[in-house]
């Protein structure tokens, strides 16, 4: 150090910093919604809190303005570099079970990613929701019920998920929806439908949070994997996905969503005669997956 | 709480919360810079106790999201939003803070703001920076010299500045440049510039940030300003305003940017002859600003 910052006072500087932080605080605390009050004084107090345990410095202030103002920029109806951005720096996954059932006994929540989009077709039960989509045929059924074991029907279980190249139709430059459909449960909570085998993927890389991930030495690949939502009166919205077992990207997920319960076995079944009605010529795959929903009046932690 | 609450398993909660956490910070271990890494592991840390802190709940990460998602679409080559949200969580103003001079001689910075852009005209010693932007004249003058007294002559400094309506040159729908420009200090390090008198003026509040502010019960004033950037070899650069003493906003900026060193008096003058040559027929402002500039070598804190 040199004698002129010996010189100075430090003790000073560092109460000059907190008188900063202690103002921006007391800005909020005319919020009108104590909710937002709160968030928000929290949420001053702990970037604060970053940008002095780092030392920011003028130009990495300004590179995050920059990384922010990109990730706005390359956002559309189309690609969510935000989601992405929350999801490779686990607040996603964190927020997830934040919000997980107190009881053990539901279905694990997982991401939802930034490739749910409002608008997928309705399915019949057993339907298929491939929509021309690219890959092998795979046979998706199970049961949804309660964690008091009771079957829900009618439950509203939508699904997504890439197709064998590994990208989503909203990837595409085309408009056409694929891989992705919604359907109800039947009487006794039972549902099937015909997609396409999950293949693993990379996030979209092309933009900041690829270069954010690459800078970590960080992969971008995502294992395998079917998203599913469900949403039944009385019960809370379940937003999970299945893993396919053996997947070699269960252990480096870049968004940090696998949980061991929502990985199960695509078991291989051969050309010919497949359930609800289909004749497959190639081989194709088989899983169940049974849901089980939390009750919606179940409190929060 | 409800038995089923309490029946759970909170502290298995909290280690679940806290593995994920562990495993993002794990995930920047191996990031080529040292610096990329520390930065990164101390954001993530604190976004996610954040996070934990308030309990976020889904509905609120997805208003985040959509906070993000607009501050990018608003953002264009004349609105910054993303520095305008930094400014009003007092972030910029920390930052600001944190890479002060150790030294307390020199003149105090305060935020860049979201109106600096690229291009403005060098106009000559004594000349006019106005460009047709509407508003009192104000001629301003004063010396540039380092800490240790001596003037410095050729630093370059450059301002920019709202006209009487409040507006800046971006503001307006042409790409006329106005009441921004920069110019040589002389031999002794005097500087001298005809610009308008600044005036109070609103943040932009039509985006997000106003919105943010708006919810907080918060103003979106700033107290009238002109905004400095001096550069000189051997020096710190310095980026600061002058605010208008009187201002009936000095104690309510919306963006934390006020410091009482940098509060100095524009004294009214009558119509007539004026410095550098020129005459006025209405009134006028003048006011003299001393710039110290620190050494460049200076060591921060």
């Amino acid at each position: 150090m040199s004698e002129e910052f010996s010189a100075t006072d430090p003790a000073g500087k560092a109460a000059r910093e907190q008188a900063v932080t202690d103002e921006v605080i007391a800005s909020f605390a005319g919020a009108a919604a104590p909710r937002y009050r709160e968030i928000m004084q929290s949420l001053v107090r702990h970037l604060h809190a970053f940008a002095r345990e780092v030392r920011l410095t003028d130009a990495e202030w300004q590179q995050g303005i920059e990384f922010l103002t990109r990730a706005g920029h390359i956002t559309d109806g189309r690609r969510q570099e935000f989601i992405l951005l929350s999801d490779v720096l686990g607040l996603s996954m964190l927020t997830v079970g934040i919000n997980a059932p107190a009881s053990a006994d539901a279905t694990e929540s997982t991401v939802l990613g930034p490739f749910f989009v409002p608008g997928a077709p309705e399915v019949p039960l057993g339907g298929d929701i491939t929509g021309g989509a690219k890959g092998r045929p795979c046979h998706v059924a199970g049961t949804v019920r309660g964690t008091d074991e009771t079957p829900v029907p009618n439950a509203r279980i939508e699904v997504w998920e890439a197709d064998e190249d590994g990208f989503y139709d909203v990837q595409y430059s085309g408009s056409q929806l694929a891989a992705r459909g919604w359907l109800r449960s039947g009487a006794d909570g039972e549902y099937r439908f015909w997609a396409v085998h999950p293949a693993p993927y990379p996030i979209p890389d092309d933009g900041p949070v690829g270069d954010l991930i690459a800078a970590a030495g960080r992969g971008a690949m995502r294992p395998a994997h079917l998203h599913f939502k469900v949403d039944a009166p009385g019960y809370r919205t379940l937003i999970t996905h299945i893993f396919v077992a053996g997947d070699p990207y269960l252990d480096r997920d870049a968004v940090f969503g696998v949980k061991d319960s929502l990985i199960v076995g695509f078991t291989e079944q051969p050309p010919g005669p497949g359930p609800d009605g289909r004749h497959v010529d190639g081989p194709w795959a088989a899983v169940t997956f049974d849901i089980v929903l939390a009750p919606q009046q179940e409190e929060q932690q």
